[in-house]
C-alpha cells in the first residue's frame, strides 16, 4: 500500500445535505478574536485553512442577537447588514480555495456579562441569576421566556440563518454544545427547571431545539445544509454538571434519534459551561480523548458524524474513520497549528506537519479577549495583518548574506528555519549545549509537558531538510567569536535563566530567600535540567505565574516530597486560568497532597523555616529543607550588549546587522520567542530589520475605504 | 451679588502658552472605551462636553507606540496615519463648540499585558519582571533602556506629539501621573533603580522627563501648549508606594520647580499604579479630596495649575479658585455625569445639574474594557451611537397620549422624567411607598452610600419642574387598576426584591438556608428598609457580588455585631474590583474585625451553626444567631405579566402599548435600570418601543464608507 492509498479514506468526498465536501477534514468552529469586526483578518485566517486543504471550514460561534453579546470578547455577530457584508467576504475567501464555508449560530445569554447593547435583556429558559465567566453574578438576572419570548428567539435564529445564507455560507450549525446556547440550556436539566411542555422529559427539553430547527430549515430551504453541534456529555461534577447534565449513555442517544430527521450532519463534543473540557490541553488528555463519550453514538444516526479531540496524527484519523467511530475528522487546534495538515497528508509530506503540542496558548488568547496566537505556528492570526503564509517564503533580497544565529532555543531554531526557507546563502545555528531546544528541552520534563518536545522535533526535522542551514552543537560563542565568524548578519538568541534572587514583581524588592537558604535554594533549571536533589520538605515560591511553579510542585510531590506551593498571586499559576488548565492542576495538586497558599508572602523565619503570611489569616511557620524559587527570569543578553558596544568593529568584519530575539530581549511566553524569531527572519531584508514593519489594524477609519486596509496603505504610514 | 457675579471667576479666560481657554473648566483626560478606533463615538462624547461649555476638553491617555498596548482595553492610539485621521475628527468636534482640544500621551510599558503588536518589547527604566493589572507577571519581562533605547522612546514621544499637532490638538499633556507612564517610572524610586545619570537624585530621575519635554517642545514649536500631568503623591503602602514613592512634601515641589520653565500648565493628581486612588468613589472620599496633597503646590510654579478630585459643586469650585488653591477646575466624573455643568452654572441653572454620585460605575466599565456608562447619565457614551443629547429631547410623535408609569424606582423616575421632557400630554408616576426612589432609598443607608440619594434628588427636582408629570405616592397599583386608568401607554417599573431562598448562581440550586433558619434569616430589605433587629453573631452570605453584601456586613459590624462574610465568589463583592472599591472595602472590613471567607460554601450545620467549606482548607463550624442572605433578586413582574395575559382588554381600554423596564425585567445595575427607562422614553414613538432601535457599531465594514456609520445607514438595517 503506498502513502496515498493508506490515507485515501481521508480524501473521500462526503455528502452533507445537498452539499458535498471534497474530503473528510472539517475545521470546527473556533473563535479567533477577530469576530466579524475584523473581516480581513478573519478572512485571511479562514481562507488559509481552506487553502491548506480542509474540505469544510467553519468560522466561529456567532451571536444572533445584540441581547447576546460577550463584549469585550470580540465575537462574530450576525446582527445587521454590516455583519452580512463582512462575513460574505470571509465566505468568499473560504470558497475561493474549494472548501465549504460553515457558520455556528449561538444565543448564549448566560455568559453575556458586559453587553454592548445596553438596555437589552438576555433571556433564558427560566428566570435566574446570570452566570458569567467572571463569576460575577452581578451581571444581572436573566429573564425567563414566555410564549412570545420563545417566538422572538426562534425568529432571531431564523433571521440569522437567512443572513448566513445571504452571506453565502454552505453549512449552518446550531450550537447545542458546551452549554453555550439556549438550545443546550433547554436540553440540560441543570439549566432547565421548567415545568411546562418545554421542561421535564427529554422530549420536552428538546422541544425548543426542534422548533428552532424546523423553522430554520423551512426558512433556508434545502440548498443550505443544517446541522447540530451537540454536547453529548457534560461530564462529572465539579467541573462538569454531574447528575443534572447530559450523559453520553443517557439523553444523548435519545436526543440524536429524536432530532435525526432534521439535521444534515452531527458535530459531537463533550463538556458543559467549562467549554474547554472539549479543548483540554495535552497536560490532561491524549489524541482522540473524546472517544469514550462520542465513540458509540454514530449508530443512532443515519447522518454524517464529526468527531473532535486532539485529532493530530494521520494514522489515528484513518483508524477513526475505518473503525466506524465517525465519518469526518473535526479539528480546531490541529489546524491552528498547521492549516496545511490535509494538503501535507494528501501530498505525502507527513513529516512536515507542524503538529499541535496541546499547550492551549490559543485558548488562553480567547479567554483573554485578544487575537489568536499559537505556540507552534507563528503565522497564526498574521495571515492578513502581516500577509504571512506558513508555507510560502519569498527569497530574501539579501539572500547572498551568511547569517550566524547564536542559541538554538525556540527563538533561534525558528529564526534559522525561516532564514533557511528564505534562501539565505548559509545559516549557521550555533548552540552551546549538546542538543537544540533550549529551555524547552528541560521544561518538557514537567509532568504532562512532554508533548512540548514537538516544538523541537518539528524544527529539527525542518532544519535537517534545509541544505543551507547548518546546526553546530557544543559551541559556546562569545562576542569576539561572533565578530570573527565571517557572517554578514548576527542574530543573538541566547535566552534567559531564572535568577536565584531577582525582583519580586509584587513589590519590586529582592525576594530575600537566597541570603538565608544559600545552597538549599534551587532554581527551575537546577531541578529540571541539572536534576538536583532537593530535601524532603520543600516550599515552591512562585512569582512566575504559569506552568513552571505548579509543575515543579507536582513533580516533587510525585517523587514523595512534602510540598508547599506559595504565591503572592491570586491563583496557583495564574496564567493557567487562561489556558483553562487551572482546575485540572488544582485537582492534581490536591490529590498529591500539595499545600497551596495564594495571596501569601514567603519570608525566611529562621534558617530552616519560612513564614507564610496572608492578610486575612494568621501567619504560618513551616519547616523546610529546600526552597525552590520560580522567580524572575533574567535575559542573557551579554553577547548582544557586547556586540552593540563594539559596533565600530562591525564594518571591518563585514557585519551588516546584529539583531536580538526571544527571551534574550525579554523573557516571555514560548510562543513569543518563536514569533520573534519568525518575525525577524520574515523581515531580514527590510530597511531596518530591528524594527517591525507595521501591521494592518482593522477598525473604522474616518473617510476610509478598503484601500486603507492594505499592507501598502496610506493609513499604515508611520512617518510624520 | 447676583448669580452670574458669584460664579464669574469660573468664566474668566486663562492663558495656556499661546492658547486661551474661554473659562476655567477643564475636562481631564479620561478613557471612555472607544479609543481612537471608534472615532464617531469618541467625537460624539467629547464634542458633547465641549457643547456643554468645558473650555478645555481632553481626550484620554493615548499610547505613542505599539510597544505599549493594553489590548483588549480599547485605548486611544497614535501609531499611524489612520489614528491621525480618526483623532482629527474628534478634535474638530471639540473645537466646533469653541473648546480647546487636548491629548495626553503615554508610554506605560509596565501594564501592557496582551500586546496586539506581537514581537515588540515594552521597555522600562530598568530590566524587570512585568506587572499587569491582572497580577500576571507572566506577561513577560520588560527590557531596560540603554542610550539607544532612550533615544527611541524620546523619538516616539516627538513623533506622537507631531501627530497630535497634525490632528489639530491645541494642548499636549505628557502623562507623568498614576505611575502610568515611563516618565513617571523614571521619576519614582520604586520603579527606577538605575545607578547612572537617570537614577538616584531627583535631578537624575527627572532627566528623562526633561529631555522628552525639551524635544517635544522643540518639535511642536510655540503654537501648541505643552504641559505635564504630575502624580504629586503616590500615597501610603500598601495601596500606594509608601517610602519608595513620590511625596507631595518631598520630591513633588522640587520637580515642579525644576521643570517649570518647560511647561505651559500643570495638571496635578495623586495615586500610583492603582490609578483609581485619583478617582476614588464617594464611599471613601468627599469633594476636593486631593487638596491635602495638591493644595499647597501652586506656589512652586508660575504656570496655571489644574486640580481634580470630585469637584462637583459650583460653590466649592469658586472657593478653590478664589482661595488660590489652583487656577483651573479639572473634572472627569462631573462631566461624565453632566456634560453641561459649565453651561448650567453660566446660565444660572444650577438646580438642573446632574450631579455625580461618585459610584464609580464609569470606572468599572473602564476596568472591564467596555464602553463607558454612567449611573446618573444614561446618555453617556450614547451621543453618537444613538444620537442622544442629555439636554435635547424631541417632542414625541405620540405626545397626545397619556402615560402611566407604575413604580418610582430609578427606572420609573427616569422614564417619567424623559417622557415629560418629550412633551407627553400627561405622565402619571405612581408609587406604592410614601416616597419615590425605590430600592435606592434604602440602599443608600449602607455606610458610604448616602450620596447615591442624589439619583433621587436630581430626578425629584426635574419631575417637579415638569408641568405634564404628576407623581402620585402611597398608591399600589394592580393590573386592573392600570387597565382602568385611562392611560394610552402603561409602563411597568415595579422593580425586584431579594428572595429568602432563591437560586445560588454557583450551582443553580436553592441556598437551603431558609428551611433551617426561618425567621432568623434576613434579606437586605429587612435589614435596611425595615430596620429589622438581627442577633449578635451574624453570617452574611453573598451571591450578589457587589456592594450590598459587604455593605451590610460593614453596617452590622459598625453596630457591634460579630460578623462573618462568606461568598462562593473569588473576592468579597467581586464587582467592586471593577469600581476599584475593593481594596478600600477589604481594609474597612478588616478594621472592623469582620471575618471574610471567599470561595466558601455556607450550609446549615445545626439550627444555630453553619458550616463554612473551602476546597483547600478544613471546614469551619461557627455559631450564628442570624443569617443575612444577599442572594437572588427576583423581578416583580406580576403586573406586567397580568397585563400581558389580558392583552385582549387593551383595545377596549384604549391602551396602545404596555412596556416593562428596569429590574422588573431583569435585576441589574442601577445604571441599567435608569438606562432602560431612558431608552424606552426616547423611543416611545418608534414603530415598536418594546424593541430597541439599532445603534451604530463602529468597525471596519468591507466596502464601507462614512455613510455606513449614520443612524440611517444601510449597514444598520436589521431586516432580511
Ligand atoms: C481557540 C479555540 C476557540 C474555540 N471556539 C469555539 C467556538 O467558537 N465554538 C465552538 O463550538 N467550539 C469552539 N472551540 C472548540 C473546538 O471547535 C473543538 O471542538 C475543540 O477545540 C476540540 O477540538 P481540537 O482538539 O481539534 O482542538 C474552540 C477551540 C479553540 C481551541
Ligand atoms: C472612567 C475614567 C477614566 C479615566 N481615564 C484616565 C486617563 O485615561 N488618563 C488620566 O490621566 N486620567 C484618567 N482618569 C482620571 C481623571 O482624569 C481624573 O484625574 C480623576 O477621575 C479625578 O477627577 P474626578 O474626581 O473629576 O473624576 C480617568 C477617570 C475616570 C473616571
Ligand atoms: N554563548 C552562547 N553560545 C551558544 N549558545 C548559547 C549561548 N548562550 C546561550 N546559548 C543557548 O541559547 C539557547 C537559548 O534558549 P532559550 O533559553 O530557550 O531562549 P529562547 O526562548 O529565547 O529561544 C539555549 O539553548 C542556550 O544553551
Ligand atoms: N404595584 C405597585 N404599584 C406602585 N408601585 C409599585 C408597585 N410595585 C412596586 N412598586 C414600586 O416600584 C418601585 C421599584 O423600584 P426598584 O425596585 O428600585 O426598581 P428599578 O430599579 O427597576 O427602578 C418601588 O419603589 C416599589 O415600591
Ligand atoms: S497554541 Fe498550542 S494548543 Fe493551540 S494550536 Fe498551537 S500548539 Fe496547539
Ligand atoms: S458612573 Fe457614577 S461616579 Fe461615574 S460619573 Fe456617573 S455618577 Fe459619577
Amino acid at each position: 500500500m503506498n502513502l496515498s492509498d493508506r490515507y485515501s479514506v481521508l480524501f473521500e468526498p462526503i455528502v452533507l445535505g445537498r452539499k458535498v465536501s471534497k474530503n473528510r477534514f472539517w475545521a470546527t468552529p473556533h473563535a479567533i478574536g477577530f469576530g466579524s469586526d475584523s473581516p480581513g483578518s478573519a478572512a485571511g485566517y479562514r481562507g488559509m485553512r481552506a487553502e491548506g486543504g480542509w474540505g469544510v471550514v467553519f468560522t466561529e460561534a456567532t451571536t444572533i442577537s445584540p441581547e447576546m453579546d460577550k463584549t469585550p470578547h470580540r465575537m462574530s455577530r450576525l446582527w445587521d447588514e454590516g455583519d452580512v457584508r463582512n462575513l460574505a467576504y470571509v465566505v468568499s475567501e473560504i470558497q475561493r480555495h474549494g472548501a465549504l464555508a460553515g457558520i455556528e449560530l449561538e444565543y448564549n445569554a448566560a455568559v453575556g456579562p458586559m453587553t454592548e447593547g445596553r438596555g437589552l435583556s438576555p433571556r433564558n429558559p427560566v428566570t435566574t441569576p446570570g452566570e458569567s465567566s467572571l463569576a460575577v453574578p452581578y451581571v444581572g438576572g436573566l429573564a425567563g421566556l414566555d410564549a412570545d419570548g420563545l417566538a422572538e428567539i426562534k425568529d432571531a435564529y431564523v433571521t440569522a440563518a437567512l443572513r448566513s445564507q445571504r452571506a453565502g455560507f454552505d453549512l449552518i450549525t446550531l450550537h447545542c454544545g458546551h452549554a453555550a446556547s439556549i438550545l443546550a440550556h433547554f436540553l440540560i436539566p441543570y439549566y432547565n427547571t421548567r415545568t411546562d411542555e418545554y421542561g421535564g422529559s427529554l422530549e420536552n427539553r428538546s422541544r425548543f431545539a426542534r422548533e428552532v430547527l424546523v423553522a430554520v430549515r423551512e426558512a433556508v430551504g434545502p440548498e443550505t445544509a443544517v446541522g447540530l453541534r451537540l454536547g453529548v456529555d457534560t461530564l462529572d461534577a465539579p467541573l462538569g454538571l454531574g447528575d443534572r447534565g447530559i450523559r453520553a449513555d443517557g439523553d444523548a442517544p435519545l436526543f440524536i434519534e429524536f432530532m435525526d430527521d432534521l439535521v444534515d450532519y452531527w458535530d459531537l463534543v463533550i463538556g458543559g459551561f467549562e467549554w474547554a473540557l472539549d479543548a483540554q490541553s495535552s497536560r490532561t488528555v491524549a489524541e482522540n480523548f473524546e472517544k469514550p463519550w462520542v465513540g458509540h453514538l454514530k449508530k443512532y444516526t443515519t447522518k454524517p458524524v464529526v468527531n473532535v479531540g486532539r485529532l493530530n496524527s494521520p494514522d489515528t484519523m484513518v483508524d477513526i474513520l475505518t473503525s466506524g467511530q465517525c465519518d469526518i475528522i473535526g479539528g480546531a487546534r490541529a489546524g491552528i497549528s498547521d492549516p496545511f495538515l490535509p494538503e501535507k497528508i494528501r501530498t505525502g509530506a507527513i513529516g512536515n506537519i507542524r503538529e499541535c503540542i496541546g499547550c492551549n496558548f490559543c485558548v488562553s488568547r480567547d479567554m483573554a479577549h485578544v487575537p489568536i496566537a499559537c505556540t507552534q505556528n507563528a503565522t497564526t492570526g498574521e495571515e492578513f495583518r502581516r500577509g504571512w503564509n506558513p508555507e510560502v517564503y519569498s527569497r530574501a533580497k539579501n539572500h547572498e548574506t551568511d547569517v550566524l544565529v547564536i542559541g538554538a532555543g525556540p527563538a533561534g531554531m525558528e529564526c534559522a528555519m525561516v532564514l533557511g526557507k528564505r534562501g539565505m546563502r548559509n545559516v549557521h545555528l550555533i548552540e552551546a549545549a549538546d542538543h537544540i531546544g533550549g529551555s524547552i528541552e528541560w521544561s518538557a520534563r514537567i509532568p504532562g509537558r512532554h508533548e512540548w518536545r514537538r516544538l523541537i522535533e518539528y524544527r529539527e526535522h525542518q532544519l535537517g531538510q534545509l541544505a543551507n542551514v547548518e546546526v553546530i552543537l557544543n559551541t559556546a560563542m562569545s562576542a569576539s567569536d561572533a565578530l570573527d565568524y565571517g557572517a554578514g548578519i548576527v542574530v543573538v538568541a541566547t535566552g534567559s535563566h531564572y535568577s536565584r534572587d531577582g525582583i519580586d514583581p509584587f513589590n519590586r524588592l529582592p525576594f530575600g530567600l537566597e541570603p538565608v537558604f544559600g545552597e538549599r535554594l534551587f532554581t527551575p533549571e537546577q531541578i529540571l535540567r541539572d536534576r538536583a536533589e532537593v530535601g524532603r520538605r520543600v516550599v515552591v515560591v512562585d512569582s512566575d505565574g504559569y506552568f513552571m511553579g505548579p509543575g515543579i510542585a507536582e513533580l516533587l510531590a510525585q517523587r514523595g516530597h512534602e510540598v508547599t506551593f506559595a504565591t503572592k498571586g491570586e491563583h496557583v499559576g495564574e496564567y493557567q486560568r487562561y489556558t483553562r488548565e487551572l482546575p485540572h492542576t488544582l485537582k492534581d495538586l490536591r490529590t498529591l497532597g500539595v499545600a497551596m497558599r495564594t495571596e501569601t508572602a514567603v519570608t525566611p523565619a529562621s534558617d530552616n523555616t519560612v513564614r507564610l503570611s496572608h492578610l486575612d489569616r494568621a501567619d504560618e511557620i513551616i519547616e523546610v529543607d529546600s526552597v525552590v524559587l520560580v522567580g524572575t527570569r533574567i535575559s542573557d543578553s551579554g553577547i548582544y550588549d557586547d556586540l552593540s558596544a563594539r559596533r565600530d568593529e562591525w564594518e571591518s568584519n563585514e557585519i551588516a546587522g546584529v539583531y536580538q530575539i526571544g527571551d534574550s530581549v525579554r523573557p516571555h511566553f514560548i510562543a513569543e520567542a518563536i514569533f520573534s524569531g519568525h518575525r525577524l527572519a520574515r523581515e531580514i531584508d527590510s530597511d531596518d530589520p530591528a524594527r517591525q514593519r507595521p501591521f494592518i489594524r482593522e477598525r473604522r477609519i474616518v473617510g476610509g475605504t478598503d484601500a486603507d486596509f492594505l499592507l501598502t496603505s496610506e493609513a499604515l504610514r508611520r512617518t510624520i
